[in-house]
């Protein structure tokens, strides 16, 4: 099935908000089998927003569009997808039944709203328990307008009942998928050494596209979920063979969500001391569900009588070696187990700029009274720097506690 | 002039990258007074991206393409431009010079990169200096194709070349501007009491998108710089009356960066305390180059045990209220400025879930020994919770510190 895309809203051409639907819409219909040919945004002009439906119709069997769903009057996406088709709308009684539940019975509200409740009678009505704009689905001659709501939170929402009602329609199979996470090796060395792989279809392996994350997916149809499954499995297994190493987790698994989950299982506690990266390992660790289970706290050094009062960095590694130092990163993990009584440390220091070596990093990690210490030159702008070694350290740590067992750890 | 934004590459129709290049071209267009008209993505196939471009220069005055200037075969929109234009091509003797210093004087290297430096001979060539392939501007009976790199960094460099050039070209008109920043107050509560002023022309006024701010900018016009900077403190002057007391800076201000400039100019330090936010606010200011001049670090205290051992928060205090109390976080402001000898304190204490109160959040500043504490029920997810509780104790220490001047801080 050949699909174009529509992103329909004069705010979009005037560049005050960044169009993230259309990428989700792409994402999804490779992953669904449905080629997209062409994508395009519109602003809120009702003459040529049915100008362009009538083209696209000529070239592509469906077209999926968000946005200009809501009740004001310049949100005519709706009626000028109907007009393309040469069609009229009703009340749809069991959207307009919701309707007066969400408004209240107000009747004023209800009379404000009524055009989200007007489809033709042949439309599949897609639910939005997100908001009040209904996505629909219009059917014309064996040719599909899908019109899902512009909110983005709305929209993945909605996709979602799309997503049931083709794979019921145009598919025995079902869509099997699982996502695969990356760290320690970049996106563009991951896919030279995928390449081949890229073109195998059912299962097929793709990259898939997620800010700050390396990943691929593996997807699979099959009518059949355990069929399905072992397609997918193949998939995980054919990546893994050839670069498991970097692995760290699977769908929405985060790099710091899956430190936790072994530490949970271990019984291990950690604490982060942090000059650096000032707070940022430790803003990343908190944002995991249940952390304070294992995690600590920690001490973000940031000013030398910091280092020394806190963490008992002694004044003559200060002044000798300076704070960007092995010694200093050293004496910090030495502290920071020291002071917390963690069985686990974890400490970071470097130059972030403007001043110093610029990029010059030292991470550590300290299990069992012994550190794994690493220096590092990183290059960027200061934000980078920072977020980069975040990740690097936190790599560090993941790939120690791979390698120790828990009888190891005391 | 009215314009269309392309953006070229098979990737973006699989999803695999999130477009930010259109977003950026049309915000940029708005403020240049073009008038984009619709915006287009489209796979590399050559005879679909050279009916493009033949079917929009029939409609439009400029068309600015993305994408697809590389030197592999994929990338052939230069080509398919020019062959719409039915424009030849010839080596361009600054470009070549220029590639031949980048390969290092390798023939191969040149060679395979050839093409970059081949352009129609009336062309206006746009210079990247951040990457290999340069822009260009070709010009036909009066219309308009202007060429830029994919990758954003060079398209935004390019860009500016292509500004440049515009304003000459077209504007005896310089264009000046200024962006305002906001805090607390949201992004449709702004518009709405800005709304009858987004009306007027030179200086324009108009909303300006950023992720997590919220942000206006002022825009005008004049052949004379003093005029033109007259006319947008103009405006300025009339955004300052009616939602001054909202703005924290301007341009690339970020509020961390204000609350560092203020505190350096008063020789202010600053240390935080952080349960709920867990070095997310450390990690803000951290972003701030030379804020190790005023900012001591942090005590992330997760864990109570850490509470009590490096903030003094009594045992009492934490069986008694609970650690998300009043009195655990004016403990902990007193605690931080102690331990720290940091003459301000900042502290944030709360439920992110999954337990507890989720979103049930307290923060505080200490200045001159007296505690500023605000009690907050915040929505969303865990994230979001987090992320909004650091821009509120930030927006909190702001208004402290504007209301209080150097004199009364000892």
């Amino acid at each position: 099935m050949k699909a174009e895309i529509f992103s329909i809203g004069t705010e979009l051409l005037l560049g005050n908000v960044v169009d993230t639907n259309s990428q989700f819409i792409a994402e999804q219909c490779a992953a669904l089998g449905i080629q997209v040919y062409h994508m395009q945004t519109l602003g809120d002009n009702p003459t040529r927003v049915r100008e362009a439906f009538q083209e696209a119709l000529s070239h592509v069997d469906m077209i999926i569009a968000t946005g200009g769903l809501g009740p004001t009057t310049d949100d005519l996406t709706k009626e000028m997808a109907m007009e393309a088709m040469g069609q009229k709308g009703a009340i749809h009684e069991e959207t307009y039944a919701r309707l007066k539940e969400q408004f209240n019975h107000e009747e004023d509200r209800i009379q404000n709203n009524i055009k989200q409740a007007i489809f033709p009678t042949n439309a599949y009505v897609l639910k939005n328990d997100r908001g009040t704009a209904p996505g629909c689905i219009l059917l014309q001659d064996g040719k599909y307008i899908v019109l899902l709501p512009g909110p983005p939170h709305e929209m993945i929402g909605v996709f979602e009942e799309f997503k049931s009602w083709y794979l019921k329609s145009f598919k025995q199979d079902h869509l099997y998928s699982k996502t695969l996470r990356f760290t320690g090796i970049g996106e563009s060395d991951l896919n030279a050494l995928m390449k081949d792989l890229f073109e195998q279809r059912n299962p097929s392996i793709a990259p898939y596209a997620k800010p700050q994350e390396v990943t691929l997916r593996v997807t699979a149809f099959s009518h059949d979920a355990q069929d399905g499954l072992a397609l997918v499995n193949e998939g995980v297994r054919q990546v893994q063979e050839r670069v498991g190493q970097y692995i760290y987790g699977f769908d929405n698994d985060t790099l710091a969500r899956t430190i936790f989950r072994f530490l949970q299982q271990q019984n291990l506690s950690i604490a982060t001391a942090e000059s650096l990266t000032g707070g940022a390992v430790a803003a990343e660790l908190v944002e995991v569900e249940g952390i304070s289970e294992v995690y600590k706290g920690s001490i973000v050094a940031y000013q030398d009588e910091v280092k020394e009062r806190f963490l008992h960095v002694s004044r003559e590694t200060l002044e000798k070696h300076s704070a960007v130092s092995r010694e200093c990163l050293e004496e910090m993990l030495i502290g920071i187990c020291k002071a917390t009584g963690s069985k686990i440390g974890l400490a970071t220091t470097g130059y972030a700029g403007p001043t110093g070596d610029v990029g010059h990093v030292w991470i550590g990690v300290r299990i069992n009274g012994v550190n794994q210490v690493k220096e590092l030159q990183i290059h960027g702008q200061r934000t980078q720097i920072i977020r980069r070694t975040v990740r690097q350290v936190l790599t560090l740590l993941w790939n120690v506690l791979k390698s120790v067992s828990r009888e190891t750890i005391e």
